[in-house]
């Protein structure tokens, strides 16, 4: 029943997106070969199809889109013991060297040799069949859909933001964007013990700011042209009762950054996740004299296993980010609702929905 | 209507309590009287009571007994500036010196020069009066009733030694002891996003699971005097569906810290919060050769705030812990009842149930 | 021998300083009143009298300049303890409100209501006679001079810089600016175990640039005006054999800002501490997609006793910082060279030389 | 010249060693096969040779002993790009499966299913030829000699233990146990910055005591049999001037741990290096009612870059401790020497001494 040719969703160029055929691959002595069910788009697949590129990674040759995914294992590597064919797994799609410095000390996200998805020599896994490290495959229990298998992604993106942020229990936290990585963020910040919460985005992104609410922010400011900094900061402050004890930023965008530093308290603590322009004009000395902090985050650090958890025992929903499907053969249609902001997570099903969902996902 | 006189449950000697007459207090210029309106019994002032003190902290004089208050300020000091006559307050019954080494980086909770409540030198605040450090006073919103006000002693101890434990969203989580502290533990772990949990008290301490089990645990175990170590590791891994990533040890016995260390996971982080007998005898090469590593946590570290954000926001219900009320002067049967362990918080009102609530406290 | 008349260093606007007298001091209880013998000239001194004002501290009233003291004891508080006349004492112009939420859990350094010498409210100490509170004084060995002394405080400042950098045994450390801040920050670099080290100021700036040199830096970088970004992160990069650890940046400069995020490796980690423009424009997508961690030190937190102990016990020279002598009466004098960058650290005596020293100071 | 047989010291039981003949070893793809130089001998090898295991490892299989080694590489496996034959390297012995949750995190010096050399299922390295993960070889500079390359394993062991304490500028140290676990502990508190430390062990291993005293400790303590707690506990604080900071504890012993606990201050850290017997009655009452952290450390966590770095730099010199030297045929005798305590760090040279050094090893 499992399809026998590998279609996958490749961009040659700026808006040059092309379903390819590519070989079915064998999985190595570590890997296992997953069959991908389903597949979010993320903004990095749309910046690369846009802008033929992301941040640093520039298109060199053809790349498959896609990094969200989950599906079921087909084919299992020699060495592998803890999958078998038939387990219906989330796929990380962030492997370090192992080898280096920074894997060694655990921070496989941002080795320089990793095997990252969707980036200028990598491709990603919006195709029928792809190839992983078995050690990034995550088994999904029975009463977890595929849907969600693939939302796992961003929400480890969240779930990692916040660590990084240091989110503790009442505090107070902005959120700046509300697009699928501003609300994943929303839902761990509030998870870890955040009660008042305000996310923001333009004015005219009010469907995002509509989830934002359904996920149960404290508030949501939609941000108009005439807003000033200062403007800004004042609602933030009535919203929360007072400056803020942890920010995420996952606008990238400079007023983001610099609204940030401004409407946190002293030893405050920014955690940086969006990527925007290359430079950012910031208040530096306001950050310094109050001793702000300001950290990163890249892609999530063995949080998996975390944001399963957290969706597996219902501690978390993240079904309400789900606001479009597509069938893998209507993907320039998925795209192109992606690429305008119409929706929030936009699902890429490369098999009929509900067909490995123990019961159909509804949201 | 405020009582004209200040009657204090005070200890004399191992079984003397009585319920004194002291003056009423004068605020200094940093401090605010307060009427005490709810003062919840501690282990520590049974301890006191039944022993002539706890650990270190003996008997040398007779001591006020209570630290769990809740009240309202009736008097201001010259330099107070954010309470008022009338404030409803949860009274923080530790402060340092401010000036040495350990106050000066934020250790005020193990000052050694600390004015802390129900030790060998510093009265409770189980009395009509009590004058304390303002900025130890904090604020309750209306709906927080004396009750919630009086258990944030109890639940800020929770998330400092959740905080300490370093507990993260997704985790297992053990607590041992299901007393008052290990209760507020849960709430804090579940809080800080432990999705499984299990709670260890001794069998006969039925009621007490049974609360933990109100509050949301994974599942509880009631030891059973055969039960050998290798026992109880089996069904804490069982019911946690692996080793234990986090625990919070309440109990202060030698088979708690014991089994902590046993049925951890390698790299795993222990909290010891209850005091129990001086020695204790542990499986140290297991938990050197694991890298486990064992914290302490002593009374909070500012952890009031967050306290009441998290009961004033609704996040967490403290309501279920309390089991019983006495009037003041039915002080002595309050602490027969705390002292057979027959409830689980036991609340003294030192004047009429709900005087200063509004509304009524129901649980 | 004592001084009848306390004669303060005061600034009454820009490039208005003014030898001001004021009245000599009583101690409160819990201060101590120091006969000051020695004062360093600061950057912020500088700014104060130059600009009147730094950074968001604007001169409303005449202020008395000074932060970096040491002294005798001359008058004692009522419940002052641990000091005595006649005390030799190094004085930490940073105190806290000791009540506030940052106070509460150290962070005194950035209290909003602190006493920190030389801002907007409170008067600085280059002045005969000055009140601190006794917590603040920390008693000198009989072998650590009044140079030394006043010395803890900018030792202080690295002392810190490098705790929050998180500088550890053998890391390749870059230092911005190479003025009094940058050369502390290097000792405390160096003291923390860093084994490589580059120091970049102004090619100009050659003196202090030789003080490097004598202090151990591995090798220094004297910025032309011709050289770009690129050429500067190669040669740090040569001269460290690789990207940097950690960074202190000690300039305030956007250059280097912009150069510390450019030379660090991934995950590597920046402590800002110079104060400079209001706003930076920083390679932000650069900073976040090799999560570069940005940090911010401002003043010390604790930092005395360190300072103090890695003096006197010989761990660390700071001797070779000092580069010109004035007495009080050659203030102007003193600011003038210290305002042209001429020397390293300006040090004003209040006494005569040597005269509370056990020994001539001697560089 | 390299020999063309592989002769192994071999445990085959309890005071069972055996020079066997191994098969010599071909590179895997990431591998890299060494020709032993040096090897120094470990309690670990003592343990293994005397008991028939230490700790929770026992001998099921022949052994070979040995892991603190530096060798010249002699085969390059396929992948391999950083190494080449004729480089001289230390061999790190401790490798993780890199795909568990504990090496992913970076914690793979636990890992429960790693390649640690001499334990049950690994050989150790004290033969002529070793086949080891490139990652795991480390080249070194031309003025570093063998014996210093093979001391970087114990210098690991301290360095790592150092920053698990979190050993800090200007703080007050004990170290337990003056063997050389206890000596490079010495030597990197030093180079973290402790300028005050105080390492204890019996009475009668003065040569140890010695060689800490050449090594810069402030002060010894030989333990004598009467030595009650409370005094080794006041000779501690008479020396540093008060309680510790910090504990490196490297006896295992509970006389150590008890030590340590009850000389530290309140909230100072510990860290349990030294394995002795499984249990021990611990002062917990104290330890938890002063805050006092328990920390442990295991073997090393990429501690060998900086353990390079900082003898290649001359930041340390671990020379002093080299007391014996000794030919691989002499290897019984080495290890009788070595199990009487005699010595301090005692080496096995598989090939004449200097052989591969550029200059003659000399301390």
């Amino acid at each position: 029943m499992a399809p026998n040719k590998n279609l996958a969703a490749t961009v040659y160029g700026p808006n040059d997106l092309r379903l390819d055929e590519r070989p079915i691959p064998e999985p190595a002595f570590n890997e296992v070969v997953v069959e991908v069910d389903t597949c979010g788009i993320c903004g990095t697949d749309i910046h690369f199809l846009k802008d033929g590129g992301f941040g640093a990674q520039r298109l060199v040759k053809p790349i498959v889109l896609g990094h969200e995914s989950a599906g079921v294992v087909r084919k299992v590597g020699s060495a592998v013991t803890h999958l078998k064919v038939g387990d219906r797994v989330a796929i990380e799609p962030a492997a370090g060297c192992r080898t280096c410095d920074l894997c060694k000390v655990g921070k496989y996200n941002i080795c320089l040799d990793g095997k990252h998805c969707t980036t200028q020599k990598h491709d990603g896994n919006c195709s029928n069949y792809y190839a992983q490290y078995a050690d990034c495959c995550f088994k999904l229990p029975d009463h977890v859909t595929m849907e969600e298998g693939a939302l796992l992604e961003p929400l480890a993106v969240g779930v990692y933001a916040g660590r990084r942020a240091d989110i503790r229990l009442g505090q107070r936290v902005i959120i700046f964007g509300a697009g699928p990585i501003g609300l994943v963020c929303l839902i761990a910040a509030k998870a870890m013990g955040a009660t008042r919460t305000v996310i923001l985005d333009l004015e005219h992104a009010k469907h995002r700011l509509e989830v934002a609410k359904k996920l149960g922010v404290t508030d949501v400011i939609g941000i108009r042209k005439e807003d000033t900094e200062e403007d800004l900061v004042k609602r933030i402050h009535e919203i929360l009762g007072g400056p803020a004890d942890r920010v995420l930023e996952c606008s990238g965008s400079q007023p983001g950054m610099r609204v940030a530093i401004k409407a946190t308290r002293n030893a405050g603590r920014i955690c940086l996740v969006g990527l925007g322009n290359k430079d950012a004009q910031l208040p530096m000395v306001d950050a310094i004299s109050r001793e702000i902090e300001i950290t990163t985050a890249m892609r999530y650090n063995h949080d998996y296993p975390a944001a399963l958890e957290i969706v597996a025992s219902g501690y978390v929903d993240v079904k309400p980010l789900v606001s479009h499907h597509f069938d893998l053969q209507d993907v320039h249609e998925a795209f192109r609702v992606a690429s305008q902001g119409e929706g929030i997570k936009i699902m890429i099903h490369l098999v009929p929905r509900d067909t490995n969902n123990h019961g159909k996902f509804t949201n």
